[in-house]
């Protein structure tokens, strides 16, 4: 086992829902609090054990909702009351990341941070250990860096990066220059972009040092970076904070870290791309939970839940119980199934995606309390 | 609106659970207690109705379960004690009908009895009650007679009578002898009894002079009737009718009344047909219950229970609500949900049958709780 980085300070942005996990995942268990895996714990923890030997166990911050500090707790125990970031309310990732880096670096001007979504799922930890090393390095040049993930098909699901020139970074396997961002392709061109081996997968990571990333939201989003300094500035400080937050916070532009930074610094040559080899999932939706708990089984159900009570007969597909009911699947395929105690969805994997509309309309209709 | 028939006393038979609709129907929630056609009321209840302007309200017997009898006194309030009939365990239709017809007999020796299931479905009931009246007097001549749905097409979920010879009855429109019955046939049959129109579906009415029903079970079913005959005899002495159901009842054969009295009957000559031209449906499984709610509709989703808490989109087949959980259906066709607070369903209407075989093997799993 290497140490811990000692400049380097992990930041995991424990914000999204997972709207389209819906009634899995809830305003008030979102997806980041489940054990999606069979891990026996939750992502949140999966990704801090992950992240614990990179940064050292009392540098990694969690930003997250107030309403969720005792959830966030109580996945971490003993995690230092000054490493969690509370948000009055969701303002998107770049305000979240940026929030980090503004209190980070203005504790330990030089700190490289590195940020990592609270719900993805690795499986293969040496290899993203390996691949967050690699990435410091190279953010220790001035370089903002994300981690690609490696295609291992040509996957509709995700955002591409096209890898440009090489960078040759002491003691760094594999960097370039990240030429574009593609968003989701449709099928043909996913599949030139699995053929090509020059596009990786957009898994939103993103290290760098924490005043490369704050001068970049400060050239593209100068409003966002004046209000998350004069956050920064008070944050430590437990007399000033709560009113700085209540002013500012709400009226920080909502804005994703990938249009507010990611982008802009691609096109002025300032991103830098660290290939990943390792298996990840964002775990999307019920597809993307389903081929992850099948793990290439065919024409099987995967069952997330106690498994006793459950009677299946030629079903394949998704069965989520939250429940102490006996549930009886007959003759379905590819079926979604998810089942608690207020809330109960029956969809196809095919229509996975559909289940954000689901959720829009819910709250069209008035049923917030089983959002 | 014509009088009530005065020899005639109706028998409801109510003892099926009907595995095929579980979870909704259940041992302690049988199919003929629940509303299946949103009539705001059960199908016994319906039964009743149908029958009462035929028998009278004081004419009409019940046989049921002990365990059944608050429930069906729930659902025909003022019906007379001495018309509760109530069977200390299931002992098949012959031993419940023939139980009616030797009380019945013994009561009031010229009756002339009819048998309606508690559960089944029948909308026209004009049609329903000329059919009945024609029975009753066919059967005046001492015969067992039935009444054979007219069928509206080739259906493979109901056995067939083949009308034979032709009655001439006083009064009565159309009637013949019943050449034989067959199985649920094949589609390539059922099309041939279609289009034959000799054919008519069985709907295990009954209508017989109870002493011509008795002497018949009597010749095929000797042990049936020597026990049924010791049970009525008791039957109207408190003090005595306990011990001896307690005692008989258990030990009599277990038969369906089809093989014990019609098929037999119908070999000898003695069993009649009448027609009906009326709409029927036993709603055997969630298929024809589906049929049934969307009357004609296609693709459309049939619900059953509250739907202000449905949310579906795209989805076709059946939903039954027993729990005011909000229920999201997106994209699945010819589906069949069914949600009550303590088991789950889904499945396809094609599947529909296959519902029998989850409840045998909740049976041996253990789970008798749920059946």
């Amino acid at each position: 086992m290497r140490e811990p980085i000692s400049d380097f300070y992990a930041v995991i942005p424990a914000g999204g829902i997972g709207s389209r996990l819906w009634p899995l995942s809830r305003a008030d268990a979102p997806k980041f609090l489940h054990d999606l895996t069979g891990s026996g714990q939750s992502l949140l923890r999966d990704t801090w054990d992950r992240i614990e030997p990179l940064a050292g166990h009392d540098r990694i911050a969690v930003v997250t909702g107030r309403a969720h500090r005792a959830a966030v707790e109580a996945q971490l125990p003993g995690i230092p009351d000054r490493n969690v970031f509370l948000e009055s309310e969701p303002r998107e990732s770049a305000a979240a990341i940026g929030l980090a880096a503004a209190i980070l670096h203005r504790r330990e001007p030089d700190v490289i941070i590195g940020s990592f979504s609270a719900d993805h799922v690795i499986r293969s930890t040496r290899k993203f250990e390996f691949a967050v090393r690699d990435a410091v390095e190279v953010a220790r040049q001035g370089f903002i860096v994300t981690i690609g993930i490696t295609p291992t098909e040509p996957a509709v699901g995700f955002g591409y990066i096209k890898q440009g020139e090489e960078l040759d970074v002491d003691g760094v396997r594999e960097a370039s220059l990240v030429e574009r961002f593609v968003e989701k392709p449709d099928l043909a061109t996913a599949k030139t972009y699995y053929e090509d081996r020059s596009y990786l997968w957009n898994a939103g990571m993103f290290i760098s040092r924490a005043d490369v990333l704050l001068a970049e939201l400060e050239r593209h989003q100068p409003a966002l970076h004046a209000g998350l300094l004069e956050l920064a500035e008070a944050w430590d400080d437990r007399d000033r904070r709560g009113a700085v937050v209540d002013r500012v916070w709400p009226a920080l532009p909502k804005i994703a870290i990938d249009y507010a930074v990611a982008e802009p610094a691609a096109e002025g040559g300032r991103l830098a791309v660290v290939p990943g080899h390792f298996d990840w999932d964002d775990v999307g939706d019920f597809a993307s939970l389903t081929k992850l708990i099948l793990n290439g089984r065919k024409n099987d159900l995967a069952v997330l839940g106690p498994s006793a009570r459950v009677l299946s007969d030629a079903a394949s597909g998704i069965l989520v119980s939250q429940t102490s009911r006996v549930i009886s699947l007959v003759g379905v395929q590819d079926i979604v199934v998810v089942d608690t105690p207020d809330a109960l969805l029956v969809t196809t994997i095919e229509h996975a995606q559909r289940v954000k509309g689901v959720v829009e309309s819910l709250k069209l209709n008035g049923r917030g309390d089983v959002l």
